[in-house]
């Protein structure tokens, strides 16, 4: 289905294993640093895991890193999902490339570059500082009545996805992570993560930006109607064609991204729903991509508690986002690269000359 | 109790109440801001408090940041509650000083600074760079069968933290953070959380860096003998008295250190049990000192959460941490300086020409 020489193809193709001898390696380590054993928690784990993405104890710091924020329109806007005009996700890409968005402010804190990727977004954009243009089509059709994109839209924004990964790191990016902006983009969300993990609508539907009760039912039962479409069109397996039929450009383009940066075995922090379904859809194009990836927060959308748990990752942080942008995996970005720091950095007990316990 | 021209007493008497204008107008301002009404989650809690505590809508960015470890030895270890020789204690300030901590890893991760108070190691020490030499006494006695120290070593103990916060603020710090180290300081911590939320020793006394069940069962009976001998000794509301009684040389400092940044109107983020147990005897000399400060994380140690609760603090980050040294609150630091820059740096809806939701 997926073309060989295609650069999403050639990037699944290069993802492997992450290195369990590394693993094991910084597993070992850690118990001899400065520290009781265990002490510093979860922050082992994920320094653990970083080891196993890079292959080497220690592992690289995860630094420079970039946010990119893949931006779509979606057609199912017109169904009545969402409170926000689609005219908005344009003018938050202008907001983007000025800095003054969410994400801007916290990635520059963290020292992450944020980049936009518009690649279908339904306005003509100008060029701008930190935006890249690779429209693949300006937005997807509403998927309440039928498929968001052609096969070969779903394609192309898979490629866009792997192309801005290799882009990225030949640049020297050392760590990606996942943004995103499309008004309307919790609905297909949903829809893949239901399709993928096997959830009712109503179980991974949630208030996206903070829609009131009769929107959220109008909501469900727009992804009821794309699930059953799909059900009815996409033979169970089918992946692309399920991308394809629930849709989001941006989604597709992110689960490309997500499997770029592992085939560079560069680690990705992946932020809330939008980015769960795209990972979903990614692990199932290129089993075990999920590996390679962290998951930054834990968004109070349900979809993302859903995914989190099919994917068996558990969140760096939970401070009840439900912004999206990449705000959450940019929060959680110092924390990977502090679990970093403590294999690259710390004494051991015997270089510290510190008694260890009787 | 207290010398009312003391460092401690003058600065608990400048503590003033956060300021709930600032507070209001930035919850207002937050609603303003290019994303959806309360999206950025708890972040937006955190900038409203920095806000209040500042006085100012946006709060200044809290950088730079300083993490100050006091260290002091415990007597209580020879009752056996420790695998850990008090010895380490020393060593492990050694290894502050040389940058191989774990807290000297993650504070280069975040930018901020670490010092070292020695207001109660039982060894001599050296001078060292970044070491603050302001030992009270070397060491307390065991809590088991008497005091950790006299009042008057309280109170110094005390004004050597309210110093140490006069000092780093002085010099340019705007965010203070607690650090600790002392061998055998969850038990000192654990009597006196259980003395002020009035909890149970079982309750509130924990593992510690990792002990079997015997020696749990040894620490819980000495945090019982040491509230038993408390309760016949000191009146009840003698907040001084218990302090002394029940000890740790570092956490009367590091209550001090607390009331000295509040007193600055600089935010505190606390770190973990020892954090706790310290902020709970600041906010009993001091009450409403929690206002100005910032629960860094939720320590597995279970007086650590019986703390949270009683103090009304929810923690920024969760990541099962019980190392100490202010390693979960250097974890926390850049989210906080994330929501102060949401505040400080976001477009608002009309400056950025952002349509507002239907």
């Amino acid at each position: 289905v997926l073309r060989p020489d295609s650069p999403f193809a050639k990037a699944a193709g290069a993802v492997t294993a992450p290195d369990a001898a590394a693993h094991a390696a910084a597993i070992e380590h850690l118990d001899r640093l400065t520290k009781p054993p265990g002490s510093l928690g979860r922050l082992e784990a994920l320094a653990a895991r970083l080891s196993a993405i890079a292959g080497n104890d220690p592992p690289p710091l995860p630094a420079p890193a970039t946010v990119a924020v893949f931006a779509g329109d979606h057609g199912v806007v017109s169904a009545g999902v969402t409170p926000w005009p689609s005219e908005v996700t344009a003018q938050m890409v202008v907001n983007f490339c000025a800095g003054g968005a969410a994400i801007n402010a916290i990635a520059r804190q963290m020292g992450a570059e944020v980049v936009v990727v518009d690649v279908g977004v339904s306005a003509e954009l100008e060029d701008a500082p930190g935006l890249i243009r690779r429209k693949v089509r300006p937005g997807t059709s509403d998927i309440s009545c039928m498929a968001a994109m052609s096969l070969d839209e779903a394609r192309a924004a898979l490629d866009v996805g792997a192309e801005v990964a290799a882009l990225l790191v030949g640049g020297g990016t050392r760590c990606l992570l996942t943004g995103d902006m499309g008004i309307g983009n919790t609905t297909p969300s949903a829809a893949l993560i239901a399709r993928f993990t096997g959830r009712s609508a109503r179980e991974v539907t949630g208030r996206g930006t903070g829609i009131d009760d009769a929107m959220l039912a109008t909501k469900v039962r727009v992804v009821e109607e794309a699930l059953a479409r799909t059900a009815a069109s996409v033979a169970t397996g089918d992946t692309l064609g399920a991308l394809a039929s629930l849709g989001g450009l941006e989604i597709a383009a992110l689960a490309g991204y997500i499997v770029g940066g592992a085939a560079a075995r560069v680690p990705v922090i992946a932020d809330g729903v939008i980015a769960m379904a795209a990972l979903v859809v990614a692990d199932a194009l290129c089993p075990g991509v999920r590996d390679h990836c962290f998951a930054g927060h834990r968004s109070i959308e349900p979809g993302a508690g859903a995914a989190l748990e099919h994917l068996g990752l558990q969140p760096i942080i939970d401070l009840e986002l439900r912004l999206g942008e990449g705000t959450g995996a940019c929060l959680a970005l110092p924390i990977l690269q502090a679990a970093a720091r403590v294999l690259g950095e710390m004494a051991t007990f015997d270089q510290a000359g510190v008694t260890h316990k009787r």
